[in-house]
């Protein structure tokens, strides 16, 4: 990964949103991770990641609240990768990339996995919306500048 | 950054969106973008970025569709770069980074900038939701792996 300033003194909360996640390593475990993926095997061949890459990111995703590791489910030795609450909440970044790559990294008709919801099977979607819920491009939005009027 | 295979054959949708962006310098500069950056030194000013990973990352996303280089708008010899209507539909991940960034990586009361509807100052939010317009959890969700029903 190319050395760069630290973001988290950045007053632009996707900056600093960024500067945590790490890099596409760390959101590719964590959408394995919402996948049901909790082992490092499981990660390891899923992801076809060198094993210390993977110890690192692991890690670090734990260090930074976004994954805990929690004893085997079944009573073995190994020990689980799971998403905390913080890391569950990353939901709208997964579902977004999602959308986006559907759209327009697929040629017609060519297959891809969905997103779908479990009960009925529909289709998920992610939509920008003010906060009386009228939906908003981004030409209608402006970022405030810090410091900005509350 | 670190090599690793493409996922450009992937059947997840996610995971080729994540490799088109490439890094998160190319997520910052479409960043910039929507804040209205338009120039060379624009970028390198506000992201502090060396100019050979800048002009590197920016022919990049040129190649990939999310950026297009178009004349001065003054009528100058300078570039500038738009985004494209593939780069436009990035909003909602940019949304969806900032919503999080927000509401894990500030303190209580820390300041931070915001997105708000230009017209009204309305804030912005992101939802997740079935096609019949119900909010969704991770939980209530699964991916269909390919190949799968349509």
């Amino acid at each position: 990964m190319v050395k760069r300033k630290s973001l988290q003194g950045d007053y632009c909360p996707s900056a600093r949103s960024l500067d945590v996640i790490g890099d596409w390593w760390s959101l590719l475990i964590v959408r394995d991770a919402f996948d049901g993926l909790t082992r490092f095997g499981e990660f390891q061949k899923n992801l076809g990641i060198a094993k210390n890459i993977l110890s690192d990111r692991l890690r670090t995703l734990t260090e930074r609240g976004i994954l805990k590791v929690v004893a085997s489910s079944d009573g073995g030795a190994h020990q689980e990768y799971h998403l905390t609450a913080m890391g569950r909440d990353l939901f709208p970044v997964m579902v977004a990339l999602r959308q986006w790559g559907e759209q327009y990294l697929f040629k017609p008709g060519e297959k891809h996995s969905k997103l779908v919801e479990r009960k009925t099977g529909q289709a998920i979607r992610l939509e920008v919306r003010t906060e009386d819920g009228r939906s908003i491009s981004p030409e209608e939005s402006v970022i405030l500048k810090v410091p900005h009027s509350p």
